[in-house]
């Protein structure tokens, strides 16, 4: 697949260096971070033997005019590579029990161990698809803002599967279950 | 207060128009996107007789270097058009309990009215404090994404401060406390 974005309208983005004097140094920002509860998913892009997937919180719904999401992945990964080389991204938003998926995709495993773990299938698109997920969405890439250390995807919702009620969250550096 | 971004060090950014087959329907997106737990904050911005806010869930934590944060705002909001002219947004992380606080920020009542609940205090900076929150950040404003209808505001964080161990999510369309 090679599905690139390539029509282009290019919102207007800024970015001035934060001043040096006067931010949190890291640990008042993790520490501050630390309380901003954040729905446990993991971000997938790929297929087959390519499929790469990482643990990610910050991802947020951005608008339903066009259905669209927005996740941060950091810039220099394997996933972001291969959701700009595929033009799409699958997120499962996991539910209570599944929090040694998000050790794996956390990083506890090798890229090529994570997907032994859980039920995995594919969508339509062939990105990969969790069974058991409380919820799990496909997107086709709409845009991408690239930062200094992250590239934030728009994603547009193709497609969405409901597996649950619950969630998992994590939460002063723990999971905790909704 | 006038401190808009000058410096301009322009990330790479590109939309396109989702497809417009294969899409979710609206119904489906709010669907998919009720399963996505988020923080329940509220943003503000300006002093005074000037303040304004918005209660807001679609914010994630973006780079410790710089120490940075990114919150969604609705692109044609008095919040948005206050944090672009004023140069910097507070963000309150609310605790259980505040539930009325974020009914009251969502549009429960007109912009005059919502800082007469709860105790809010100013930064430093002047923005506002709502003391009594999980975790109250100041933020400066480091870069600006605009959407088709959204903003994303890139804020780094000057000010930090905590206030209890709870969290208060939104989640299936209700709130949940951690």
């Amino acid at each position: 697949m090679s599905r690139k974005p390539s029509g282009v309208n290019a919102p207007a983005a800024r970015l001035v260096p934060a001043s040096p004097q006067g931010v949190l140094d890291h640990a008042g920002f993790a520490d501050a971070m630390a309380a901003l509860a954040g729905a446990v998913c993991v971000a997938a892009a790929g297929d087959g033997a390519e499929r790469v997937g990482r643990t990610v919180t910050a991802v947020a719904s951005l608008s339903p005019e066009p259905p669209t999401l927005l996740v941060s992945v950091t810039r220099d990964s394997a996933l972001a590579r291969a959701i700009l080389s595929t033009g799409g991204f699958s997120l499962a938003m996991l539910a209570p029990g599944q929090e040694e998926i998000a050790d794996l995709f956390a990083g506890k495993r090798g890229a090529a161990e994570r997907f032994a773990e859980g039920r995995w299938r594919a969508w339509p698109s062939g990105r990969p698809l969790l069974l058991g997920a409380a919820q799990a969405v496909d997107c086709t890439l709409a845009g991408v803002v690239e930062l200094p250390t992250h590239c934030l995807f728009v994603g547009a919702l193709v497609g969405s599967l409901r597996g649950g009620d619950g969630a998992l969250v994590w939460h002063r550096r723990a999971y905790k279950s909704l």
